[in-house]
């Protein structure tokens, strides 16, 4: 696949309008031919950025657990409290599988992947998923936070993130910023109102 | 379909197999023959639960969301605090999911199901959503929540709930019920330590 960042722009146009189209009519129901459509370029040309649609949904999830594996290790190494860190963290998961990878639906069905692949990408998940619990970890012996397990807490979270690639829409009006600020007050606040 | 009691209990059984398999290898790659081998019957036995895969994830669904929806709506008219109905519809929501119809994985995969059928699905699970989002409207108006978003907390709440058919596993140490209590203390109270 080409490697310019030309060629990167040009992915993730082809993400998004693939992002679309399995949204509407589920992954295993678009062909590459349909996403080209979309695209309004030859079959011929999508081909040139993903030699298959296998190839396609590959890219799309190793290149969002890359961009969150890159982040979350950069985040854990901040200073900061815990608290800080992981609202750091629930806003650049939601941004990264919204906007930058915007083809991230895919990212859910690590099912759907080749076994020889899935592997390796289900031990970057799992690496991602640790990387979180320690975070939470930390912040109970910090005495910041308060649950009664840092294992169920990341999957609770993460749950919450993931689940945003089913909904959010990049033209609609909410930024994906902005729901991750929003997600990250809820999701460390919770919903019941504090006492001032 | 057979519609007595035993059929009900046996169609739970297939559910369960068929969600393993279904984790393991995905949606797509699992086929009614594949079920049948795991439950060690015969294809002629399954076929006369669901005569066939589309009609074992559309019974999957849409006897989920029934019971989704008759639950939400029997809490909604409860005289409880809102957050009290919250924290029951979050339990009951996971138990649903993992341990009543346990293969409800498919419940996640709305886009894999025909045009016609989707449609009242969809609908129904807009229902469901909006009765969430008016639970949390009500706890905001008598001031015991505090959520910029109504419909962005009930996105938030869906996703850390739905999330759990990914990673829930019936034969694993936890209840679904045990995790449907820690994850409605953690939603409703946040991560963060509140001071006592």
């Amino acid at each position: 696949m080409p490697a310019s960042e030309a060629a990167s722009v040009r992915r993730r146009e082809i993400l998004t309008a693939a992002s679309r189209l399995f949204r509407e009519r589920g992954l295993q129901r678009v062909g590459m031919r349909e996403i080209a459509h979309e695209l309004g370029c030859t079959a011929g040309n999508l081909y040139y950025y993903f030699p298959s649609k296998t190839d396609l949904l590959t890219y799309c999830q190793e290149a969002t657990l890359d961009e969150l594996l890159a982040v979350a290790e950069q985040i854990a190494g901040d200073d900061d409290t815990a608290t800080i860190r992981l609202g750091r963290l629930i806003r650049a998961h939601i941004v990264c599988l919204n906007e930058t990878y915007p083809g991230s639906l895919a990212h859910l069905e690590v099912e759907t992947l080749e076994p020889d692949r899935r592997a390796e990408l289900l031990a970057k998940r799992h690496r991602y998923q640790r990387l979180i619990e320690e975070m939470i970890a930390e912040g109970i012996r910090r005495g910041e936070l308060e649950v009664p397990s840092p294992r169920l807490a990341a999957l609770a979270l993460l749950g919450a993130v993931n689940w945003t690639v089913k909904w959010f829409s990049v033209d609609g009006e909410l930024e994906a910023g902005t729901v991750g600020e929003v997600f990250s007050g809820m999701l460390l606040d919770g919903l019941r109102r504090r006492e001032a």
